[in-house]
């Protein structure tokens, strides 16, 4: 086996046939390749959140893991299907801007459209192309099989434009990006900003201002807060983090995906 | 190991410790084993669940795939547990039904009751014969102990019967099968009946009735139905599902499992 | 790999990055580790409910499996990391009592905080100390990195105190240990106990009272119940569990963890 490891990523929950046939169909290929599982649970047709999640966690994967993302609302059409071979990874995803952040961050090698039915099922659905595409081709690959068998070269894939932080002023301006399993709401603003803003100001005491809520305590970590109060901290992906100490930031402060979060010096 | 795969289907959830009691079981005996989860999280004791959830991803397996299903509401009683091997897999499970579906498909080699206690635990709960009977029994399987040996012929097994569609005048009539993660309704109207009918009657248009509601877009992909629009399309199984685009049909129609849907041409 | 099985328990969830983060730095490290998740369905921060599930599930795993449990309110705060190595297995958890149970009952042969950044990720977070610091010291351990090699001794670990079950009079008084997803009521009174009480009374007729309500139907199994009534039974950890056949006693009875039960001769 060349590249044992294919990582999975669907919103396709964990209730039904799907996932259990696309593992099938993946090691009936290739015996030995070793499937580890991101999250099936990406809210239905959530390509934004898709993105988010696995450039939240592909880092930490080995070299020459294939990740496989079927979150394709546009199944059946004549979206692509691509499969881009970066510096240190393989994607296989639908066209549809899943692969938008991590291919911003990665060297992109080849970028190819999976196309050659010689690595498909004998079968087609019209629903399910993950199932008779997209895993048998991550399973041929991880056999070793090149990326240019699998179909012409794409010359463009789809990316949505994310909003970034800015610095206007004494202020850095940004957003809640996604909220996770404990209620912390993870925001935009990565901790060089506050460094910035800091070089900026000459001042070093910052307060977060949201839904016309200030947040004061910028700590180093969760243990200086008392149970159930709000902080704000550097988070494990180096973005900047509203949590509540051992309870959920988001029901304290009723705040969504995309709301306005400011940091003021 | 001569059968290295097992895979897992049980209505035990992913919050308990039944669960990963099965997994360690099967990996103390065989260290080897490969085991894939099909779904832990079929309704409790809902044996039609079961039953169709394996039907619908069985076939994407590996040749000489082992299925342990373990939905018992009967744990502890006189119902047997059910080895059986078919010309390409074997299942385990206990005698309730579960196998109904699978069982009418594949050609049935042997038929053996587990009962052999030298490949169970040493020791026997009254309520978990999942871990303590059926996983070792599929452990012991996978690294090639013969089905003989597990226990005697089983001469016959529980079925329960499903109601087929059928054609009448003009009409196919059948019900809905399975309502998945996004909210389709997957039907038990197979595309060939649809074939049937358009040869009997010599028409090609055919519209859905379900619920005094009438859905007219028979589509070939979503692509073509603007989002929220309900449509009815082959499904991934080779089965009729009525879909809302990126939404829930479910929501939409306010329908259940057992529903009536007629197909008129 | 002197040590292949690495068995994960979180309160993550699976809806983020939180596992999938945890798993690739285990298969980087050691790409022939094999990850069995016991669940991340822990609730937040919730130690007691950590230490039972894998109470009730570790003596089922192969020996020498290492179990990495990550339920950590306490991140980033100067509560220690442990590694436990007793006779049959190597515990590794942060240092808040989630390995009460399961040390209890083991031998312990050595315990170590893991301290040693040699074994750490090269850089860390201040809020994910599983994925930086014990996911990988768990990966090098399963490879035969010695315990003594991650630090230094540690000469006490955080207990919890679990209330015992009594015997006054003719009765145990015990209580709600843990309600599975079945909504069987798992108590912390064991079979023995009732071996005791008989023996004591001379008695042999148990029946079961809490909340005011008594269960008299003490059973072998489930099958002498009519569907949906109440009984009592020795479940699958040995422990006295109530439960509804085929239906769920705390939706009936409406108990929460922590009620006292009574068994009375």
């Amino acid at each position: 086996v060349k590249y044992p490891v294919i990582a999975l990523m669907t919103d396709f929950g964990e209730d039904d046939f799907f996932v259990a046939s696309l593992k099938g169909v993946i090691v009936k290929i290739n015996p030995s390749a070793r499937i580890i599982d991101i999250t099936h649970r990406i809210p239905s047709f959530d390509i934004k959140a898709a993105s988010f999640i696995l450039f939240s966690s592909y880092k930490y994967f080995p070299f020459r893991t294939i990740f496989l993302v079927v979150v394709d609302p546009g199944v059946g059409s004549y979206r692509k299907i691509l499969l881009a071979e970066t510096k240190n990874y393989f994607f296989i995803a639908p066209d549809n801007g899943a692969l938008s952040l991590v291919l911003e961050e990665e060297d992109i090698e080849q970028l190819r459209e999976v196309k050659n039915s010689k690595y498909f099922l004998p079968e087609l659905s019209r629903t399910f192309e993950g199932r008779d595409k997209m895993a048998p081709a991550a399973a041929w690959l991880s056999r070793g099989i090149s990326c240019v068998e699998f179909g012409p070269e794409a010359t463009s894939y789809k990316k949505f434009r994310l909003q970034k932080p800015r610095i206007k002023g004494n202020e850095i301006i940004g957003h809640v990006l996604y909220i996770d399993k404990f209620g912390n709401l993870i925001t935009n603003i990565p901790e060089r900003m506050l460094e910035l803003l800091r070089k900026k100001t000459d001042k070093n005491k910052f307060i977060i201002s949201l839904k016309g809520r200030k947040i004061t305590s910028f700590v180093q970590n969760y243990s200086s807060v008392k149970k159930g109060g709000l902080l704000f901290i550097v988070g494990s992906l180096g973005l900047i983090e509203i949590a509540a100490k051992e309870a959920s930031a988001v029901e304290k402060l009723r705040i969504k995906n995309g709301d306005v979060v400011r940091i003021i010096v």
